[in-house]
């Protein structure tokens, strides 16, 4: 792959390993826009949030070339293979990060455990335009295509005009067919949380393990300027999602409270 | 351990490990305060994030127990470690969650990648009042000492008025004498981003390896408002840290841009 002046140079990983059906078609939609370099783990990893691989080594390899895409798998996490791309693997600094299609949705506080979003996040971090797209469906048949139109629009909207600073997008899609979606919103991420019930079994040795499970639980449903309001109602969600984590507007009466 | 009727119960983690020494100073600064049931992992799980176990089995063991604590191990992160033990391990939901006292500093953008934070952000999801403490020093033989007075301060302020919902606190202890320090102040993460600079190895068989390595970058120095600033002029840092990462404030653009 040569990168020509005038080329876009598009980062593109995912957490649901390289043969999931959202990376792949995420790929073939960037390649519509410029030169994609692809990294991901060959294994899922979802679930890594922003986690760092600290203690092993990392590995990465190339696995395919041609005219538009080169494709490198990596063991790290999500973050770690948009450090390793940024740092070692890129010719340059690339003008698009984009993250998906992830298998699932990430709203609300999701983005908080998303390895999709951490990715995206981590690309923000390095002043790269960043992108995280999830499809609202766990169905091991999902139809990603539905997805197409609105990566495009969106992506057209970025090269318009770049993001302000420490600000990377969050967008949902509906997982049901092109023409039932009504449009695309602009919301904030819904207040909510995840109900565990971790399943307690005994393995063949008779100890004791637990599994991870659990629900969403979505504090208000009834608000219609949240991103699970808009993928229940069959909306695009579209959050602007900010690597400062402060609460500013309790910053005031924080410093009132502790120097009572 | 007995949890009577109007003891405190405390929930403490952190991810560097159940030998960490900042682990066993917040144990001991805890007990002053009430019950406390302290989850952790043997070793170390620094830099996880919110990272959630999703594809291996969760394992707990009961280490220890006395009057005033109960001491379990997990293999999990330690978001797992929150998770499990609100929900299948405490008699009851409990009072506070802390988690450090780490060792090193969770200043800006640290809060992403911080298992320290990370905890602290699972218990405010769960709705406990929930606080971080680092201290800033990597240095083997750091004292964790000089947090004494701090950490009770501050506790002292929560059990008088609970924190919104949403909202927990990033407190980083600069690693001075006590004397030294001259307060605390309330403030906001600072911008800032990690340069690597990977190392390139070549293991035994001659194939080539990656180490994550890098350094801080405070993209403002000067502003007086930050937790990095704070920290550098000998101030405990204190930044409440939302689990709301949506851009508000530019919710109302992006909604222009979009419908262009």
């Amino acid at each position: 792959m040569v990168i020509e002046k005038g080329d876009k140079l598009i980062l593109l990983t995912n957490d649901d390993g390289l043969y999931a059906t959202g990376l792949k078609t995420l790929l073939e939609t960037m390649e519509e826009f410029g030169k994609v370099v692809l990294i991901s783990t060959l294994e899922s990893r979802s679930g890594m949030s922003q986690a760092l691989t600290v203690k092993t080594p990392i590995r990465v390899k190339l696995l395919d070339e041609d005219e538009k895409h080169r494709i490198y798998t990596c063991n790290g996490t999500p973050t770690d293979s948009v450090k390793l791309a940024v740092n070692q693997l890129l010719d340059r600094h690339p003008d698009f990060l984009v993250a998906g299609i992830n298998h699932g949705a990430n709203t609300s506080v999701s983005v908080l455990y998303s390895g999709t979003m951490a990715a995206t996040l981590e690309g923000c971090l390095y002043g790269i335009p960043s992108v995280g797209f999830s499809l609202n469906s766990f169905a091991p048949d999902s139809d990603f295509s539905v997805c197409h139109d609105f990566i495009k629009l969106i992506m057209n909207r970025l090269m318009d005009e770049p993001l302000p600073p420490g600000i990377c997008l969050n967008v949902n899609i509906p997982a049901v067919g092109r023409d039932e979606i009504k449009g695309i919103k602009v919301c904030r991420q819904s207040r909510g949380n995840w109900k565990e019930e971790f399943e307690k079994r005994k393995d063949p040795m008779g100890k004791t393990y637990y599994w991870l499970a659990g629900y969403f639980n979505n504090q208000e449903p009834e608000s219609d300027d949240t991103d699970n309001w808009a993928l229940d109602n069959n909306y695009v969600s579209v959050v602007p999602v900010t690597v400062d984590m402060t609460a500013h507007w309790f910053l005031d009466e924080l410093k009132e409270r502790l120097d009572r």
